[in-house]
């Protein structure tokens, strides 16, 4: 694959940036990468295990000469970031980030690119429980989307270029407005995130079934729920503060659907609760047709996936 | 392995009584084990791929000289099959039943059992979301936990016999009384269930985000509530229906702390939820520490698991 950036600048050294690196390394896709962490164990470490070309101790030194900066930071301090490394940026150059939230990025980031900067803010829609410099891999973005969220006013030959890195890296990419993305994602993602994380806590908090029995019992439902649950804390925090308002919506409906349903329940109404159960299994067959998941019968049985 | 039972009758062939069905011969666990369903299909089904040695078009004649007969059926039909059984049940046999709510199940069943006759309710976790006389597979036990659930007075050596047949067929095996079991099931596996049902419901509902973008989009948390909400929806109406109580409780609790949790957001109160995150990643390295699920980076990735 021919070379799609001569230098890009990683900013955040956890899952996806370590991922993009390993991603761009398989494939030729960058000249140099550097990198920068805020945190001097996490640079450390990157320099241990040979992540990035070049480490750098300054944002300034990982920025200056790149002509691609991507923001793996937490969506919480993107707004701060790119202030600093505004006096850096060359012209010409692409800013984009990995922010699990568009509207609210936007809003921080934008006022500080330059005259002459491109803007466009991206969202790799993959992960895993894992965060930190360690926990990336090549294959993360394969068949996976990436949302690309261009601004008005972008260089479309801007957009194509770093569509193509993201192809690259093996990503599915779809491009769409700020609002909609967060509605989307929202449903998809930040909603069953925050019930996941519910769950987890109700268990964890009742007196009488003790963590040994919610352990060994897992497998009946729940395991799925704690390996929603089990994402990084910090990320998280931040998802749901700068994306509140669809978010809020979206629970808003979910517990008028789920009050509905428990009133089934009290009222034993039987025909209710089937029709609905019937109605969600289509989706599941969708997602497995989509590529999005596999039809195995004993997921999560112990094996080993591929890796 | 040595035989355990001489004769064993299945009463409904569907998910699991396929599965014992497999792992029963698969360790010589049984002499002959014979099988009835209500639907002249499903029973054909049956004779087509070889589930039973013998597959009987009546519930008299399946049960008729079984040592153990196992009840198969959703939780809603569990009486009436004990009703219809009861004439042909031989004086020494045991009666179990797999269903995932056991109060109930006793309360139903427990009046039909003759003089002579033990009754020792069961539970395997273990499931897929597949369901049907096709979708058993000889490994569904392997690792899982059963929970048998005896009612005062059993016989322990009749007890024994029954879980040495699940240990045979590669179950964990544990015991406790009916009430605790349908607490401890409501937590980890009712509550949850009707939880992603809804979530999956709110997804599907939603006008300005379509189904498509909510299948292309599932990897980013949704996926693994489709997943939970495809299972079988009579068997899942009547878990609700008959664990009523338990699974309303859970689903208070459940509802305060997402209140809780949505107020949070709403104040942007990030520490509150920082705080509640990073509680609930200790449980899911519990569940990892006990087997029930796998560390993998890169889980529902497209690859083949173990089968």
């Amino acid at each position: 694959m021919p070379q799609v950036y001569e230098r890009v600048a990683l900013i955040g050294l956890g899952l996806i940036a370590s991922s993009m690196f390993w991603a761009m390394k398989r494939g030729g896709l960058a000249g140099e990468v550097t990198g920068f962490a805020r945190s001097a164990e996490t640079r450390e470490t990157a320099r241990e295990i040979g992540l990035c070309d070049r480490v750098c101790d300054t944002l300034g030194d990982a920025v200056a000469d790149a002509d691609l900066v991507v923001l793996c930071v937490p969506v919480g301090v993107m707004g701060a970031v790119a202030a600093e490394i505004e006096p850096f940026l060359k012209t010409g150059a692409t800013v984009t980030d990995v922010g699990s939230v568009k509207a609210d990025v936007i809003a921080q980031v934008g006022p500080h690119i330059p005259e002459g900067v491109h803007f466009i803010p991206g969202h790799p829609l993959a992960g895993t429980e894992h965060s930190g410099p360690r926990s990336g891999f090549a294959e993360l973005f394969e068949n996976r989307w990436t949302l690309l969220v261009p601004v008005a006013g972008t260089e479309p030959a801007a957009t194509a270029k770093l569509r193509s890195l993201w192809e690259s890296m093996g990503a599915l990419v779809d491009e769409m407005d700020a609002e909609h993305h967060d509605l989307v994602l929202a449903v998809t993602s930040h909603a069953p995130h925050l019930i996941a994380y519910t769950m987890v806590g109700v268990a964890d908090d009742l007196q009488r079934v003790t963590d040994e029995e919610v352990i060994q019992y897992s497998a009946t439902g729940f395991r799925d729920f704690t390996r929603i649950a089990a994402s990084d804390p910090t990320m998280w925090r931040d998802v749901f503060l700068s994306n509140k308002d669809a978010t809020l919506e979206i629970l808003g409906r979910f517990t008028e659907e789920l009050f509905a349903l428990q009133r089934a329940i009290r009222q034993g109404d039987g025909d209710h609760l089937h029709a609905y159960f019937t109605r969600t299994r289509a989706i599941r067959r969708g997602i497995i047709e989509a590529g999005q998941d596999i039809d195995a019968p004993d997921f999560g049985r112990g094996g080993e996936r591929n890796k």
